[in-house]
């Protein structure tokens, strides 16, 4: 309703009714419907050009802290880069760990460097329950009262408490990005797919800084639901 | 568009408009945009009371014919029923297989009863990837030119050509559910789901017959990417 009023407010209602009489009420009926028609066209997509957002899909994984890296891997020791990922400086490493749950493991779980300042294993909502543990769903960096998972490398293990999450979908953009699709750091948005399994997912949060390269971050579970693939593209929708 | 044309004749907009003059224009169109706001809160949830479709989350499992049930079984041999599912007639039997892949397997594969007169196996998107195959999206019973799985069973091996499918979500209802929900058999819907990870699944197929029971299907894969669980509910969601 808000945007409707303002799509009127935008067209100038007030030059819109002039020269309409009791007699041609219908004409001026017409003619805000041809409005609202051509808005709400305009307004469910951003941007008739250039409004796709390319998808990253991420499996699991974990980023390490130096300290649990040496616990894992040996005194001293520094990850190896084996391929750049989108995002500027963020790499996959060759190094590859164990994670262990209650009811199951899984194996050449790949660690992502740069080392950061605290360690995090991000997983699915499917690996919790091959896992047998509870990861809530949260924004990287928000652990307090998260998952627990025993980590095993080739020199140590290291029991992680509170550094498990399910990754909650991201979208990574530059402030020129935001101004483009209308939106700011931390809100939360809805995307849009199409294909053999179209969705709109919700609780999309963008995430700006002038770093980062336009990418919506989604895990295995979500890519397969939707049927998308890396590179796929998504569009910021706003059904209301 | 035309959602709004019906709005205004089924609202009378000639009558609307009696008592209007030049001067009171303004006062026409707020009367015409709570019409508007009114309908659209309407329209977008199909009805106020009872518009809850419970989910039913399938993981992978099997449908075998008699012939196939034997082979991998012994001759003559029936599935005994371990518990009923929601659709009448369907049960869970205590009967399991292996399934086999070039890349992998699962074990503990449940047969659902009773037998068919085809064999099918239902997998989700993220098994194929684990079992190195690729099992298109279809509707059940529709797999001409689908995937094909080795399964095991304790007195025999079949080779399952053609009969391996990801479940393509749907919609369970009898032809009163039908009319309720405004949808026709085959008729492909949208289905609307909150919570922290809330989203619109399209392409969902409404299957309508006397013997069903109102019940959304979704498999593994989908219910992890929009956090949902059994007996969880979606709405179905008219976007346009």
């Amino acid at each position: 309703m808000v945007q409707i009023i303002r799509i009127l407010q935008s067209q100038k209602l007030e030059k819109l009714s002039e020269g309409y009489t009791m007699e041609n009420t219908e004409q001026l009926m017409k003619k805000l419907l041809d409005i609202l028609d051509k808005n709400s066209t305009d307004a469910n997509v951003v941007n008739e050009k250039s409004n796709e957002i390319p998808i990253g899909i991420s499996n699991r994984h974990i980023h390490l802290s130096q300290l649990d890296l040496e616990q894992l891997f040996g005194s001293g020791y520094q990850l190896t880069k084996l391929k750049d990922l989108k995002q500027p400086g963020q790499y996959a490493s060759k190094e590859m760990v164990t994670i262990a749950g209650p009811k199951g493991c899984f194996t050449n779980v790949r660690v992502l460097g740069p080392a950061r300042s605290h360690s995090q294993v991000e997983i699915s909502k499917s690996d919790n329950f091959a896992l047998g543990i509870k990861a809530p769903v949260r924004e990287s960096g928000d652990i307090k009262n998260s998952a627990a998972l025993t980590v095993i490398g080739p020199r140590g293990t290291v029991n992680m408490e509170s550094k498990v999450i399910v990754s909650k979908r991201h979208i990574h953009m530059t402030p020129s990005d935001a101004v483009h699709f209308r939106v700011c750091d931390k809100e939360e948005v809805w995307v849009k797919t199409t294909g053999e399994r179209a969705a709109v997912l919700g609780e999309v949060v963008v995430r700006v800084h002038e770093q980062f390269r336009l990418e919506c971050h989604l895990d295995m579970d979500e890519a397969n639901a939707i049927s998308v693939r890396d590179d796929d593209y998504v569009e910021i929708y706003k059904p209301y």
